[in-house]
């Protein structure tokens, strides 16, 4: 659906001016005018005619003539003008049905004595008081609708309608990389586009207009630094994207934009925020009729630029009127689907971009513990370990960080590789922690998200600490491993951090009642976003059958091959002194669900034993309770 | 200081009795009655003789002299009733310096035109009004004293008296393992007791009575399921220890006990509550002027029976009120001093203990690791690895937990050792999660608590997903480690367990401001807590000097010696298929602290890479940020 074709209804009762003014518009439009009553059936005039009264089913038949042509011209990317009472809501639905985002209801208001005043005056056409009033009587104005106050003159009313019907369809709030990127995908859609960024003297002038001039694409766009001149740039129902800081500065936002908005508004939150402060944010502006979408918005830079993966939650209702709206800009599956679909109530969709950062940490501190066997164990230099990369990457270990690491590695400034340069203390923006919070909170244990985010704060800890740092990493480890058994151990890691980072969402799915299709998310994660790989592909059809891999027998044989590697890369590793977190991590985990018995019962003993904690006994099955007094 | 040795002072303006009820009250008590008047040295009986009155320095000489007799008679274990005006505030703190919980402040009040009437009838006793009058203007009516109406006869003065001091000094709320014990150790100091447990019916009926019928030493307590009732068996300041389940419960109890309460009650929280719900606890019950005291008690039920380690927090005034109740039944460390001391403000109590609590998950599962390598890698029966346990136990690895695990081992039934009848499931009561929580908040990168908190959720997953457990623990590894590798192994992780888990700490101190003495958390820890231990002697030495355990060079030195068997360990464990995530997890941390460049270059160079995060540059000590154009 093109967002910027468009169904302009002039609607009201008879007498109000449609055909007239319907016309008018077409004309100063350049696109085709229809009159409703055009499309009545044969049998339906000969009843007038006849005058008998039409029946719901006389007028179903007919407002369903009305939405074809509506829909015929919107599927042909046209826009059409159409004049039709639609005096009720379910008239106004049969007509709108699937093509709701492309209509402007334009609603001809006027007194019924000013109404009956003209239709008097008018020679050819005498209408009983009795039907005018009729007409008043069923009239249900629609919420969503331009109103025209016919008691103006044509011009007037022409101008009106064209001024209000050409306001802005989105409206962008902030414009740091993200929104920015957003902001030009969406223009160049065509989609017609308010930018708003706050003014914070002498550090954020006119960012707006600045980035208006930078980038040709954005040339229609309208730029502001005044809050309310923006929201009335849009076309109601307003939609406002916003891409700010998440915490308080979202809070004070909304708290801000709220005064200037009306009913049935919608809010829709693009940055990273926490999934509860998202579930909060919807109950609280639910309270006063506007839409609030919490959306994890996935791709960095270049993915909101090109095309990121959208994951959207809250009010199914509210969704519905947005989503051509994210289509329109999101990545495509290899089957050409966009890369966005509803997620769930609440703040599942932050939730799930949460988790999305999470396996993402994991995923990168693989391919750095990888880099790090392969510089300080076996020697290579940055460009020979960008060459295995890169050769890993044509095949099904393809991902889109490993190919990011392939040009890392490759980059050179002077004569130094710039990854020599770079310091090395990792900073992080908090989805990392939420998901080892929310891991933890949820009884899964996801060893690897942590194990990554634990070495980036090692990474941080000072430098008096960090004074371990006495001995180089030896490299005369006394078994060389063999590239494949590297990239062995490096498939089967992440195909563990997989399996962790999704029995996450299926814990939070079962507690707070989401109803998350683990597989359809795997599908927008395969185009777009930061994890998108070959992997995650074969992570679509898996969560078909499944919602834990490892009830996958195929892909547990696969992890189970891979495992006499993943321990060789391990053992050499810990060997030569390398810190490898997740590697090791990942081997603990399947060690753990390997194990005939775990020592939980050691666990379970001492609990006993100094907290009378009690404990169940292996071959009984009746569930009972034993303490011992030890 | 004996709880129950009390000086009973009377007070009030001339004339109101205090003599007479004195002499009374003592005859009733047997005990020694002293007259204040009687303390005055010979110069201030001659200026009264001569008509000088009484300048402040004289005065103070005359308090000081009354603060002797009392404090002597509870140094000597006894009690006394003692008349003494004590008008003003200045002149009771002097006389109750350092012995405030002792007294009794029994306040004789009626109206001056009563008094003048009475002194007036009193023919051996003139007083001019103009006096009176002036006593009158410096009253300060003390808050927390025994209010006499002396309009009423001498018998039921004396009555009410000791109706009044005969009440409870501490109630005590929940009776479950923790509370009974507690009470049962409270009531050996011979501090008098109320208990209280709720009335549910068929399932907790008549619990108080039924405790105090059970145990000996309950026999002086009182018992109830009103909670009315309980509130008024209590002397003021009530004094109130609540021993139940933390979250929901514990703020529906303080709800409903509350309205039964005063200003200046106190309620001490002894229930592993989330230190965030202890600090609005605080906050709530300040604004009803009710102190509330959130306290960590660790030492299971048999050292909540024999001596506790107690971690109190809240407000310093508060505590000051408590201090002697808590001493009295605390653990005593290797000087005889008590294991509890003030933590800090708020929630600190609460937070200190969780620590605790993380602590100790990761030393349970060491333990635990350690049992395993022995059994399924070297084949050794519990037995033979309670022999070992039991003589690490008896050097400088001794520990509550592994003596524990000594007898854990040692227990059969019937033919069977029972850990092996026990189901290898891990409970876990939420302090371990919230300790994870904690760390990953406070970026401490504290794996060994995690990694324990893991294992326990790994147990508890579902069948289907543990079926990896196909495969048998091979016990067929090429090195055959010692017992004293496999020891120097479990040392060096328990180190790096305490280092973590007090960096958290330290952490939290600076985060919140509590200025934690972490010299003295260790030394409170050294004797009855779980995690007791000669490891503990060593960490109060070492947090005098450091807040970071691997700024004590000696320490690290000793780590670093051992880290090579825990390296052989941890690779012999790898080759058996152990899971082994605590051991494994305290070696990887100690190779990232050693490594010469950590991997954290590479994760900066992918976040600018995607997110144009920017990076800094190793030799570049202006601290600019840099983004490339990858």
């Amino acid at each position: 659906m093109n967002p910027n074709t468009k169904i302009y209804i002039l609607m009201g009762v008879s007498g109000s001016g449609k055909t007239t003014i319907g016309q008018s518009l077409a004309n100063h439009l350049g696109i085709p005018f229809f009159d409703g009553d055009d499309f009545h059936s044969k049998g339906n005039i000969e009843k007038m005619k006849a005058g008998i009264p039409l029946d719901d089913d006389d007028r179903y038949e007919w407002l369903k003539s009305i939405h074809k042509i509506a829909s015929e011209t919107i599927s042909n990317n046209r826009s059409a003008v159409i004049a039709c009472s639609a005096l009720k809501k379910k008239y106004r639905e049969i007509i709108a049905e699937n093509i709701k985002a492309s209509i402007f209801w334009i609603f001809l208001n006027g007194s019924k004595e000013l109404i009956q005043k003209r239709m008097e005056s008018r020679k050819d056409h005498y209408m009983p008081a009795s039907l005018l009033q009729s007409q008043f009587d069923i009239l249900e104005i629609p919420h969503e609708s331009i109103m025209i106050d016919i008691s103006l003159d044509q011009q007037t009313m022409v101008n009106t309608i064209l001024q209000e019907t050409n306001k802005s369809t989105l409206g962008v709030v902030g414009l740091g990389v993200m929104g920015k990127s957003l902001a030009r995908n969406w223009a160049r859609t065509g989609i017609k586009l308010s930018l708003y960024n706050r003014y914070v003297k002498g550090v954020e002038e006119q960012i707006a207009e600045k980035a208006i001039q930078s980038y040709p694409e954005l040339s229609n766009a309208v730029g502001f630094e005044d809050l309310q001149l923006f929201v009335q740039s849009l076309a109601k129902p307003r939609i406002i994207f916003m891409m700010i800081k998440a915490g308080k500065e979202t809070d004070a936002f909304i708290d801000e934009i709220v005064p200037h908005l009306d009913a049935g508004d919608i809010i829709i939150d693009g940055g990273n925020s926490h999934y509860e402060d998202t579930k909060r944010r919807i109950t609280y502006l639910n309270k006063q009729q506007i839409h609030f979408i919490g959306t994890g918005v996935s791709g960095g830079e270049k993915g909101a630029l090109n095309g990121p993966s959208i994951m959207p939650s809250g009010s199914l209702e509210a969704y519905q009127k947005i989503e051509q709206l994210l289509f329109a800009i999101a990545a495509k599956d290899k089957n050409g689907d966009p890369c966005a679909t509803y997620i769930g109530p609440d703040g599942s969709g932050h939730f799930v971009k949460m988790i999305h950062n999470g396996i993402e940490y994991a995923e990168m501190q693989l391919i750095a513990e990888t880099y790090a066997y392969f510089r300080y164990v076996q020697g290579l230099e940055p460009n020979m370990i960008a060459d295995i990369f890169h050769e890993w990457n044509q095949g099904t270990l393809h991902s889109y960080l490993l190919e990011s690491t392939v040009h890392i590695l490759q980059k050179k400034e002077g004569d130094a590789y710039l990854i020599d340069l770079i310091l090395d203390v990792a900073g992080n923006k908090g989805t990392g922690n939420w998901a080892t919070i929310s891991a933890s909170e949820l009884g899964i244990p996801a060893g690897m998200i942590t194990g990554a985010l634990f070495a980036r704060y090692v990474s941080t800890l000072k430098e008096s600490i960090r004074s371990l740092r006495q001995k180089p990493i030896s490299n005369n480890t006394s078994t060389r491993l063999s590239i494949h058994a590297i990239k062995a151990a490096y498939t089967a890691a992440r195909f563990i951090n997989h399996q962790q980072g999704f029995l996450i969402m299926k814990a939070a799915s079962l507690e707070f009642n989401w109803k998350l299709d683990l597989s359809n998310i795997a599908r927008i994660w395969t185009n777009g976003c930061i994890i998108r790989s070959t992997l995650m592909e074969k992570m679509v059809i898996a969560f078909r059958k499944h919602d834990d891999l490892f009830e996958d027998d195929e892909l547990k044989q696969e992890v189970i091959l891979l495992k006499s590697d993943l321990k060789a890369f391990c053992i050499s590793s810990l060997e030569a002194d390398l810190s490898i977190p997740c590697h090791i991590t990942a081997l603990d985990y399947l060690n753990s669900l390997h194990a005939m018995h775990s020592t939980a019962n050691i666990i379970q003993a001492q609990r006993d034993f100094f907290g009378a904690h009690t404990y169940q006994k292996k071959n009984d099955r009746s569930g009972s309770f034993y303490h011992t007094e030890w």
